[in-house]
């Protein structure tokens, strides 16, 4: 991609689209290779009576989702998705999942034709037929552009505030690949460019239902040995799952951020892990937890687990899985939590 | 290894040692091809007026390093290490590595010449010369026996509650790998076996240097996702340490209980963790906080860190494994703890 400044839009200002709008636009102004204007979609909301827009665009901080940490003034928020992608070369997609399809409508045939695309966003899609399908691929399949994908151990807030950490580009085009990382590394931001794209990409999505998985322990109080074992196990069904349904992924791909560091600040720190400690403990149910302790927010975990239990099912191999089996029937209780050992004993790494 | 019930031996009645000796007891009655006694090595003290061993063998109970755990009936404890092992088939070594030579010493011409050794020693040895040497190898050199190993993700006290994890066996010789599975594995402790036995070994004495990074990290509040960039630098200077030094070893042996398991119970439950962030927080040196909180124990990771950066530098080295040499400096002061995301920075990884 040698040429012109590459203009970049950020699709999404959540809180990681912040976080990573506050780097693109940073480097937008220390790179020559990369347009100083950089757009952001913002979905617009009201917030006291006043457009989420225009406070972005006047105090150059995102009050609802990343209150407290400036952006530069370079970012320009924009209510029009279409009038945000419009001239942009990068794509940066950083929306939750649902909404990728009618994204995807919306853009398809307003885009700049050379653009590429990064994806930041997780989990599965399931695909018609009963497989599943990622999200990379249903942007390619729409807006006919290639797409990479980011991910690693990046809690949004603490990139925000500047905290050291690494991240994973997977990325297929040798030309594009210089151009991501200019637009994402910082002195705090580390990146590593792989081109195993779909296992980067697969990582960020089952890694959480290894952490209910991890979740459950905690709630057995069954120590770090076991949780360990769980971790591990989750991390060899991870290997496996990649090797069967993507053949050619590399092992090295999971000694990347994507996917231990990942995996085990998820299994540690993330949300997946809590509520599902949580569903052990309170004998509740997932959606009541999701209401009492997300504000009614969607865990990704139980989706996944569910999606891919669905394909598994179907290709009559969930004994190839035994961990991914178990948690999906673990929080649909079709299980009791306590029989999660007995699932794995002879798990067929062993 | 055919033939008569084998014998075994532990060598060495610590809290591991004697979880050890309660796995291999307990196996001893439920596998025919070993012998139904089991002596356990116990360097002989008083307790209360009474001597430890016959202690042991009334109770069965190992009530200094152990208290609460009852071992098997078929268990012995004798304070003569020769007369321990003179009949030995299997000699499991699991004593501090600072003896492990005079054991040796103790030990040669009056053992089986056809015995063979496990070590559950983790650490390394300094080796004349300035390198550093395998205790299984230093085991193996004295004795002129084949020596394996077992490591994990393994806290004595969990093991010994029957609470669920997976260990590695490092074994060459496919006719003994089986018999040593039978000692080992039960319901709750599931053993994978690799033929990749340096690895193995290694990565039980590595891991504690990285866990001291985690614990800097943990000490400078720097955040969940520093953790994991560390956490995942610091393995893969474990892989290129293996690579450099030990090439042939294999990559998939990594995610295995030896590697990344071990390395991440280590890195946010293990004392070497705990004692570097008070180590950061307290201002105090290493040696005071083993007062304070190890009861003048040694901990291992900054031994290690300093025996690792002693081979580095003599190589020239030091560059390549940026994070061990950071620990090792920051332990000894030369580098202040705030330093250390400055030397990572630009790892040759990213």
């Amino acid at each position: 991609m040698p040429g012109q400044p590459k203009k970049v839009c950020i699709v999404g200002s959540g809180n990681w689209g912040s976080a990573i709008a506050k780097i693109v636009g940073t480097n937008a102004q220390r790179h020559d290779n990369i347009d100083n204007r950089v757009t952001m979609y913002v979905y617009e909301e009201m917030i006291n009576g006043k457009k989420l827009t225009e406070i972005i665009n006047e105090t150059h901080e995102n009050v609802k989702y990343l209150p407290g940490i400036k952006l530069p003034p370079n970012v320009v928020a924009l209510p029009d998705v279409v009038e945000a992608a419009k001239d942009a070369d990068i794509l940066v997609f950083v929306v939750p999942h649902q909404f990728i399809k009618t994204l995807c409508s919306t853009l398809l045939g307003k885009i700049k034709p050379t653009a590429v695309g990064l994806s930041l966003i997780k989990g599965f899609d399931i695909a018609e037929g009963g497989g599943i399908e990622l999200i990379s691929h249903i942007i390619n399949k729409h807006l006919k552009i290639e797409v990479s994908v980011l991910m690693g151990a990046n809690l949004a807030n603490e990139v925000a505030m500047e905290k050291f950490c690494e991240t994973t580009i997977g990325c297929k085009d040798k030309r594009i690949a210089p151009v991501l990382r200019d637009i994402i590394q910082t002195e705090y931001f580390r990146v590593v460019v792989v081109d195993d794209v779909d296992t980067v990409e697969v990582c960020g999505a089952l890694k959480n239902i290894v952490a209910c998985g991890a979740g459950f322990v905690d709630g057995l109080g069954l120590g770090d040995n076991t949780k360990a074992a769980v971790i591990r196990l989750g991390l060899m069904e991870m290997i496996k799952y990649v090797e069967v349904f993507y053949p050619g992924s590399k092992l090295s791909t999971f000694f990347e951020s994507c996917g231990v560091a990942d995996l085990i600040t998820t299994c540690y720190g993330g949300r997946n892990r809590r509520v599902s400690e949580a569903f052990v403990k309170s004998g509740k149910s997932i959606e009541e937890l999701e209401k009492e302790l997300l504000n009614g927010q969607k865990l990704q975990g139980p989706i996944t687990a569910a999606e891919v239990n669905f394909m598994l099912k179907n290709k009559n191999m969930e004994d190839r899985f035994p961990l991914f089996t178990a948690v999906h029937r673990i929080c649909t209780r079709e299980l009791a939590s306590q029989k999660l050992i007995e699932c794995i004993r002879e798990h067929p790494e062993h």
